[in-house]
């Protein structure tokens, strides 16, 4: 025994000289190389240095954007999304920056790193490596801008918590209960408005890179909101002119995109932003497809005023409207079902109210209320994210602060994550599989599920194919506990039910 | 002491023989005056002989008509409004029917009797009295149709629940849950379906009576629904010619208008009734205005199609529709607001699903939802109707046959009812009283009523009159209590709530 651990000891050594070695030159597939140059720092070298890089490997090419970092470091960043050798060559208006070339291998590495993100089988997600990715999303609009000790505990929160996407904002937020100046600032310059919009703060998007790769490390996308109007000109982030806000957006794609967990979130609810047009985030949504090498997922999110996203470069929708108040008497096509069929993209109600007890009416759900509304949609084939809200002596609440989380809907979200991922396939599809009122969602013909919500049958009718047989479950939605019902199943089925609310049907074929 | 008790029982014995001396010639305000004559049974009596009776009073005249009995007999009623002596006379087209006339003395009764109810101050009731009338509706839609022993079991849950009207039909129900044959017919024939539309069956209309009696007595009126679709063609009474249709509608304006309690729902569903057209429901208005001559309340109820309640024989709006589905972030008119501003008439949620566990989604609400509702429909300034499904070993369920009440909602909506009617005024007005998602109404600046419903908030806005002062009470709406919170409020509040579901705030002007 002790010659093993001998032996352990050894290849550990031998691993970590090896990485040491070669630690600039070998990059795991989806995790990035990056080339720092060095040049002076005069003038305005945000806006007067450009520099590319162009990575290939046999045919494949990309072009990617370098950025200032500050202190005469330019620097270049590429994700390779396939192992191998890869050379780079470097394109500079500076001639201390232009040809310079060179070459890294890259290996798989096994386990976490699947890639990025994309939309898979219209209406859902997978990474790179084809494994699926289903959304179960939070929100900390400002986590990044609070104290070290609050960012730290958000962090340790979200490493128990069952959230796979976090929805956060580059600028700082300034709104009722979150009325805090930052440590740090995006631009040079002296709070609260006085701003040189041409020049960048590095350490404040080195601040915010190293929170986006902790969150990596937790298996967490990162939903970048990149404008929104909680600022009300306090610091002006939000009403810069057309070319600064270019100008920005550039700035974070050529830093950014090389994080594996990125998602462009273009606003937090658009339409509050009174200084933009609709042309402006037209031209947003352009930047980023023509900016971003690696089409990472894009996205709009509502405030009261619908977005179109028939817009082909919006990836998914992100939304914000309850789409459970309608539909009516009988109507099994609710709100999600016609979202689906009008855009075929996938539907992220990526805003749907708070559970929480503030005095505003997006964050006083009960943990119930979410609970339910969780299971809705991901009983309609689509995807939520979660937000918390519950008054803190300190105004420390998780939906902009972060910190910790109190409520009881977190527990119950992560045993709809449990049941969600165990199905086989790559994301539910809704069909009218009750008899009433209800949700149903199928994963092909192997894994059903039957939604009843807060009503309280003790009996409802469930249809499964006729020619396949079907072990039932039990759902305890809030209880969070299975029991199984005797015997097999097939086509139509009156179920006895507990006659409580939050009730939900599995269904798992058998044969 | 000995010498009270024997003088009251001297005047009591002298009461009783007055009463019985004048029994036929001293009628009670609102109760009735019935004059029976006698004819041949020969024919068809129900077609063949028309009596119509003039009531008279000073200025003041009624028409009204008279129906055949059976055996012969041929039946007036008249509901006297006003006292004092009133006379009448016959109009027959058989000599032996025409020219009879007589007179009879109307006397107040105090308490009890305070007439029909109709439409107050646009959106609410009143007895002719002046008693204000707050609407709590039950739905029994086929009780009158079950074994004695079920419908005394009815009065008896009637007697000790909150609900002061009650939906219930003529012809009985042929549905799921409900396929029994009744021990009697509202026509001649044999069942189930050979019938002679063209002649009554009394016994059957004296029952209807006797229990319509029993409901006055319990102070509950009649929503009396005349056509509705659950037969199918079971027995045929939902498709009849439209020549039967009418001359069973004047039958029963005839025997029933002069019962105070009587409300003419004209239909249930009426949109179900696939052998109707929008011409008959209009006809039948119509029929009812000409025929009722104490113009008794009309309303009509919707299944999935909405009905035009401009008609203005349309006295109240007696719908079937979720009201709260609807709105959205921070919209305080909802549907219930834009149908009193679109109809300027009472607003009745006749069905908002029941409290009960089948497996239908019409009838499996939980009790806090339906308890919900009810506070929700009252604090729009509107009015609402329960009804029960529970699953029960004989099928002996509420909504259709009546029997027992097993929900949680009934105690809850008394305690409501409390509250409403201790307000001072006719009714609540709605008005944009909170600063968040909520309902408030207002009787006058006496008394306010603020409901957050389902949600938790901890805190909330309220406002108030700035010049008057106000006490508050904290109303925990499911756990029926009230708390008093300290001191005196004016203006604009921050509440500080318990956090927890049915929540409602009152305030009552202290000067």
């Amino acid at each position: 025994m002790q010659e093993t651990a001998l032996r352990i000891r050894l290849i550990t050594t031998f691993v970590l000289f090896s990485v040491f070695l070669f630690a600039q030159d070998v990059i795991y597939t989806y995790d990035f190389f990056e080339l720092t140059l060095r040049h002076t720092a005069e003038g305005n070298p945000f806006r007067d240095v450009q520099i590319k890089g162009v990575f290939s490997q046999g045919d494949e090419e990309y072009e990617v954007t370098g950025f200032y970092d500050g202190d005469g470091k330019y620097v270049l960043r590429f994700m390779p999304c396939r192992e191998g050798i890869w050379s780079y060559k470097t394109v500079s208006n500076v001639d201390s920056l232009h040809n310079h070339s060179g070459r890294f291998d890259c290996v798989k590495k096994s386990g976490s790193l699947h890639g990025v993100v994309r939309v898979a089988n219209t209406y859902h997600f997978k990474y790179d490596d084809g494994t699926p990715f289903y959304p179960f999303g939070t929100t900390c609009y400002a986590w990044i801008h609070q104290e070290d000790e609050i960012q730290d505990e958000t962090l340790t929160t979200l490493k128990e918590a069952p959230f796979n996407k976090i929805r956060m904002c580059v600028f700082p937020k300034w709104y009722e209960l979150n009325e805090i100046e930052p440590a740090i600032y995006p631009y040079i310059g002296r709070a609260p408005d006085q701003w040189d919009f041409w020049r960048f703060n590095p350490a404040f998007f080195r601040h915010l890179e190293k929170q986006i790769r902790r969150l990596q490390d937790l298996g967490i996308e990162c939903d970048l909101i990149l404008f929104h109007p909680y600022d009300g000109g306090h610091w002006g982030f939000d009403r810069m002119t057309d070319d600064q806000d270019d100008f920005y957006l550039r700035y974070i794609i050529a830093r950014l995109s090389a994080f594996r967990n990125i998602w462009w979130s273009v606003a937090n609810e658009y339409d509050f932003l009174n200084e933009k047009q609709m042309e402006d985030w037209n031209r947003f949504f352009e930047i980023l497809e023509e900016e971003d090498a690696y089409g990472h997922l894009r996205s709009i999110h509502n405030g009261l005023k619908w977005y179109d996203h028939s817009n082909p470069r919006v990836t998914h929708l992100s939304i914000q409207e309850d789409p459970w108040e309608d539909g009516g008497i009988g109507e099994y096509e609710q709100k999600i079902d016609r979202w689906k069929a009008k855009y075929k993209k996938p539907v992220l109600i990526d805003e749907m109210k708070y559970e929480g007890d503030i005095r505003y009416s997006f964050g006083d759900l009960t943990a119930q209320e979410m609970t339910d509304r969780f299971w809705y949609v991901y009983t309609k084939g689509a995807y939520a994210t979660h937000g918390e809200t519950y008054i803190h002596p300190k105004n420390i609440i998780w939906w902009a602060r972060g910190g910790r989380l109190y409520g009881e809907s977190p527990e119950r979200i992560a045993f709809l994550k449990k049941i969600v991922e165990s199905a086989p396939g790559s994301g539910f599809e809704s069909f009218r599989g009750m008899e009433e009122d209800g949700n149903a969602v199928r994963a092909g013909e192997a894994c059903y599920l039957f939604y009843i919500g807060a009503r309280q049958p003790a009996e409802r009718v469930i249809f499964l194919p006729e020619d396949k047989k079907y072990k039932l479950d039990i759902i305890d939605a809030w209880g969070m506990s299975l029991s199984k019902i005797e015997g097999t199943f097939s086509g139509k089925n009156l179920i006895n039910l507990p006659g409580k609310p939050y009730t939900a049907v599995r269904a798992i074929r058998i044969h």
